[in-house]
């Protein structure tokens, strides 16, 4: 993905590299062999890279000063998706194994505190605009709020889609959004272009998660490294979902098996195929497309030409990405 | 502890209360329940104590500037002390229920989370000094560092003083170090009394934490709510066991225990019995006792006298404290 849509911000996400791994040598070695393990497992980079897009559009870049907040973005990622891997009992990621895999869930807990720590130590470090450090800590406050109002509504037959869209904003959007309005910040741009930048993560982030939502439902363990229906199974309500509970004729059956925390293979099957027979996909997939237009409108038309390409070609694939 | 030792800042401490609570506030109820409920199952505040000394010391008080640090840095302790009793499966803290033991390992996770980053928030928020932010970052990073070195030594018959200090130091001493510190940053006292505060905070946390290892040993679970040896069981070695691994005629037998994972009642009672016949116990005793020695020595001349006495009350009191 960052090879042929960030092309023009290779230079920074090939330094970014560089920062990521250097934040993570400690003199406790255990530290630097997890984190190592963490940033060499890869990732897509997109909140760095998002972050980087708006970073070079502004009137003022200072690598120097704006490199450490690219990598404290990725580190806020990588610490949630240890915290969630040790959430989820997780033991593959991106086709290597978890931390929790590794090295078991004690030393999970600790390490994620460790690097959300390194990330405000980052950002501390460098005298940033203190509406980066509030923006940073919300962050945070808002990705564990959101998995908690997830974790709470698991085996429950949600009908609210406007819960689901507050919880994939906080999970997802939300972080998408900053990452472009610190890009913002740090080339201080002025405030309408800001708002548009944020308009457009906000938007992309939407469009990201229910395209990530939808994959669960109709993609095989090829192409996501699950099997399908992992999110029912684990009893967490989805936008597909949501809409085949109102519009399906076999809703009461679907009903009863997303609420059923002891569901067999059978019955994920079976709630699959009802929801792939439903209009619940290609409702979810307008909702996705809807938001993806509103993140191309909201691009300011003073972007350079270069980066405004970059930012469309990220929504476009996220529109047509199918793993 | 609070009422006795720390009378001259009571004010202080009870807005400290309003704050904790009122931070825990959110739109998320789970949230809100959670927080209020670690918040009022207490403590000793004895971290925000130690800053609030400190920060009404120097020339400069501002309590609308003072008190959410204040608040950070007992959330700080809090949101790992939820990680803790994750990590220990504890049940009980403090005589109530733990998050965990109330609402599972899951929402416990994200709860500290949460915690870490509204503590956080609540510095970004208010423009400190960027000493501030960075030592409050680093101090993450430390308690988690000493965590994971802690956690990687269990049943090991660890003989190396110098590893348990520099652990506990991690751990708890550099912690009480930087409150102290802290109080002196917003207060704008001079450099030497922030050093010395420092080395105050850092001595009397290491005769805390050697104390904390002590009773472990040699109280009862009437006084600290858990079976002795709780620290052994975990294969956890502390400064006493550390010693008569060196100097007890038994030292083969304790070391055959402590590093036995399949632990039995009646090994935890003959490991107690070793350490309490050598000389382990007094060893630690005077070691704890010379931190605070140094402690005393430390506090600068030119502090309040009330202040000052409420220091000494505090070095006292941790070298009385019998639960």
């Amino acid at each position: 993905m960052s090879n042929d849509i960030f092309g023009v911000i290779k230079k920074d996400l090939a330094l970014l590299e560089t920062e990521l791994l250097a934040s993570m040598v400690s003199p406790v070695e255990l530290i630097t062999e997890i984190g190592t393990h963490l940033v060499k497992s890869g990732g897509k980079r997109l909140r760095p890279a998002l972050y980087l897009l708006s970073a070079r559009s502004g009137p003022v870049f200072d690598a120097k000063r704006v490199m450490p907040l690219a990598a404290a973005l990725e580190l806020i990622h990588m610490a949630s998706l240890v915290h969630d891997d040790v959430i989820d009992h997780a033991d593959m990621r991106r086709g290597t194994l978890t931390a929790n895999a590794k090295w078991g869930n004690q030393v999970s807990i600790l390490s994620g505190d460790y690097i959300f720590a390194k990330a405000f130590s980052l950002v501390a470090g460098n005298s940033y605009d203190s509406r980066i450090t509030t923006r940073l800590s919300e962050l945070v406050c808002d990705l564990s709020s959101g998995e908690i109002i997830q974790n709470r509504g698991i085996y429950v037959a949600a009908r609210d889609i406007e819960a689901y869209y507050g919880r994939i904003a906080k999970k997802t959007a939300n972080f998408l959004a900053v990452c472009c309005e610190m890009g913002a910040i740090v080339s201080e741009m002025d405030e309408d272009t800001m708002h548009r930048l944020y308009t457009y993560g906000y938007s992309i982030g939407m469009a990201f998660q229910i395209t990530d939502d939808l994959l669960d439902i109709t993609s095989s363990k090829k192409k996501i490294g699950k099997p399908a229906g992992n999110d029912i199974l684990q009893g967490i309500v989805t936008l597909p979902v949501i809409r085949a509970l109102e519009t399906s004729p076999d809703k009461q059956e679907l009903e009863a098996i997303i609420t059923n925390r002891g569901m067999t293979e059978e019955m994920l099957q079976r709630a699959l195929e009802i929801v792939k027979e439903s209009d619940g996909i290609t409702f979810a997939q307008g909702r996705a497309d809807s938001f993806l237009e509103t993140a191309r409108k909201s691009l300011p038309g003073t972007l350079p030409e270069k980066i405004r390409q970059a930012y469309c070609k990220a929504a476009d694939f996220i529109g047509h990405r199918d793993f």
